[in-house]
């Protein structure tokens, strides 16, 4: 017999029987919230789709008394993270704390009790994943991310499940909201970075100390996890090459624009013959391309697999609700793993040591986008582009400013053809030592995604 | 014990002791080989990477002796279906032959014969899915189909698992690489419709036979699956109201950039309090939004959830390898199902009955441009304006032009006001019957995504 959507008893009936699993939340903060306000807005659909139910039965956070707009029983609030892990009715365990000493500690007790982990904490897994997908794997206790990279977009699924018959040839992610704002708004109302940076403190877009955002550092994490997922190994955070985007000069985003660019906070993964690259950096990106088309606090990841080509995945990338659709996606997928006994289905991360090799920074090559600033005479440019050409870098194309009135020297963007890391050091060394150069050239990747 | 990378002899080891799965593709046309291709270029890195082996141990198809670019031992081959299914060595079957009649049969003997089943078949899913997800059911055997709707990209699994937490409130597709091509080339070469999908058939962007593609009804199959996925119950395609692009005068083109937008044939699945819509129309979509950005044959899907808000994923949504990445990715999932003994762990169609109800086309609502054709008088607009006013549609705003040279009529824009489909009819009914109207009135929705 096919039931049908009026027969509504099927349904009521189905439910009385339905497995429960609770969880135990550490850390009450504004994703923690949502996450419990998602259970209570959607629990019902979510018990429809997978015949389970989620209950949240304990909450652990050091302050209890602040209104995070949310109801909950003040019965299962606790100041005691540990105990939430030993409570027998909490079958899986939500990491919302932060941070990397504490959070590392209740994700390896909860994996040690064999309790399966979901976690939202890009910087922990970037800086010690190693150790914990190895306890996760010897404690057959599942580890679920999906809201540590890319917030609400379901990346990790994508990239690990929607992508499995792939090798995967690169990515390129827009990863932090705070960076990509900024960004957005100082080439749309052509404002200085400073600020763009202190407006979106007030509204909320910027933490009070922004560094790990706006210099590249939560980038960073993400893309460290990306590239473990894609190549089999922890991707050590030394290894990732990381610049952010603090006092970028809104004329560079002027000029990237007569180029036919916009400047976007970028995540570079590549697989090379010869080992891994994992950067991030200020890197001018095709106007035309789907990547420049991501604004504000958005974020996207574009995958470029073998078999699959280029896929892309847009979304929001932080805040309450969209990442608390992430975490509770993984809670769903943990219950079904905990409903059916398959438990390590999906393995925190494969070790499957096809590659393990990272490529060095020196080695790494790319096309680039320089702002010089050179003494406004014929044989200037000829003496810069006699030094670039002896290392090895071959203009592509030159524009040639006029001097401010009463200033010496001229802006002049030179775009260059591809060559490695250690030739552009060399050559700008030279180059703005020189006494015909007012400035320090300032530098960024072009990416054609060629 | 951490492994490592280096550590190679673990990664052997596990090898040696791994599961086996053995596959029965039925159909080796251009997916099949795909398939077939895949799975020899990535089988070790998608075993590394599940722990799990899948191997194609028969191929049926009624030509055999065609070389589709693939190495495949000529032992398994058979032109007997029926027989692959039989076949003890055969734990999943691929279905990969299209149409409705003998796709449907083999589906449902495999089922019931408990044998897992993968599918690419939209139409089939679309037409007779309510049977088809029920068998599955009965049986305790998978159906997976994440092939079916946007080739290679990942949506089937982004929106019944990465986006579990999420009612949906609507989604928008571009889901025809066909029409998409053809709408860019029309737009991009301001050329005739029938001069593209001639060209389009040459380079085999399009079928001998093209209406399944170019009047929309493929893009409808893909959005009733979509529909059915979200709201719990089978789309009937019935309920779906199709228009395809057709006959598209290169001139609304032109007219949709001027007032920004660019014509996309777009799928339009909503939720409304009294029922579901799902139609699919050209439809003009602002210039700035990111489905306005995908051209040529790639595809896009924009998923809006009430917790998560706008996603959108974007690739290849056809072709022999996109397509295959796909089936591929069912593949390892139904695998890992069959190692842990979680069958229906995601159930083919999960009927959770909160919606069901299809709303009425007469009773959608959508903005409007329209191209009139109107004598070239100054009263003429206002007899016009009058009817729309009478039939309750305001206008926004209104491009009038002059009348060709030797021509007694001029075209006139007219972009409306959110107002029901009844209404619309009505207005054009009345409208296109004046004698100041010299051609039927072009009409299509507007989309703004807000």
């Amino acid at each position: 017999m096919i039931l049908r959507p009026s027969e509504e008893g099927f349904f009521f009936n189905w439910n009385e029987h339905m497995k429960t699993y609770g969880v135990g939340i550490l850390g009450f903060g504004t994703v923690g919230a949502g996450v419990i306000e998602t259970l209570q807005l959607n629990g019902d659909l979510i018990a429809a789709r997978t015949g389970l139910r989620i209950e949240v039965r304990r909450v652990a956070d050091l302050d209890l008394d602040r209104d995070r707009g949310v109801k909950v029983d003040p019965s299962i609030f606790t100041r005691d993270a540990m105990a939430v892990i030993d409570d027998p009715a909490v079958d899986i365990v939500v990491e919302l704390i932060g941070g990397v000493k504490t959070a590392r500690e209740v994700i390896l007790k909860a994996l040690r009790a064999g309790k399966p982990v979901v976690t939202a904490n890009k910087a922990l897994l970037a800086e010690h994943g190693d150790e914990l997908y190895a306890v996760a794997d010897e404690s057959s206790a599942d580890l679920y991310y999906e809201a540590s990279v890319c917030g609400g977009i379901p990346v990790i699924r994508s990239l690990r499940e929607g992508l499995i018959a792939n090798h995967i040839e690169s990515m390129y992610g827009i990863m932090n909201g705070t960076c990509n704002y900024i960004l957005t708004r100082m080439e749309q109302e052509n404002l200085p970075f400073e600020k763009v940076l202190a407006d979106a403190q007030t509204r909320g877009y910027a933490e009070a100390e922004p560094s790990l955002d706006i210099d590249g550092i939560d980038t960073a994490h993400k893309a460290a996890i990306l590239a473990s997922l894609a190549y089999g190994f922890p991707v050590p955070m030394e290894a990732v090459h990381v610049e952010g985007i603090r006092g970028l000069d809104p004329l560079d985003l002027r000029y990237a624009k007569e180029l036919g660019y916009r400047i976007k906070l970028l995540a570079q993964i590549r697989h090379h013959a010869d080992g891994i690259e994992v950067r991030v950096c200020p890197t001018l990106v095709p106007l035309g391309h789907m990547l420049a088309s991501v604004s504000g606090t958005f974020n996207a990841l574009m995958v470029r697999g073998d078999v699959v080509g280029d896929t892309l995945y847009y979304g929001r990338g932080a805040g309450r609700l969209p990442t608390a659709s992430a975490v509770v996606s993984d809670l769903a997928d943990v219950a079904r793993n905990l409903a059916s006994s398959s438990n390590l289905r999906v393995p925190a991360l494969v070790r499957h040591g096809e590659y393990g090799k990272m490529k060095k920074l020196e080695d790494l090559e790319s096309c680039c986008y320089l702002r010089m600033s050179l003494k406004d005479h014929p044989c200037v440019l000829a003496q810069v582009a006699q030094v670039l050409g002896e290392n090895g870098i071959s203009i592509a194309s030159v524009i040639q400013n006029k001097p401010g009135e009463g200033c010496d020297y001229a802006p002049v963007i030179v775009v260059t053809h591809r060559a490695p890391e250690k030739k552009f050091r060399q050559a700008l060394r030279i180059i703005d030592a020189l006494d015909v150069v007012g400035a320090r050239t300032i530098r960024m990747a072009i990416e054609d995604f060629e």
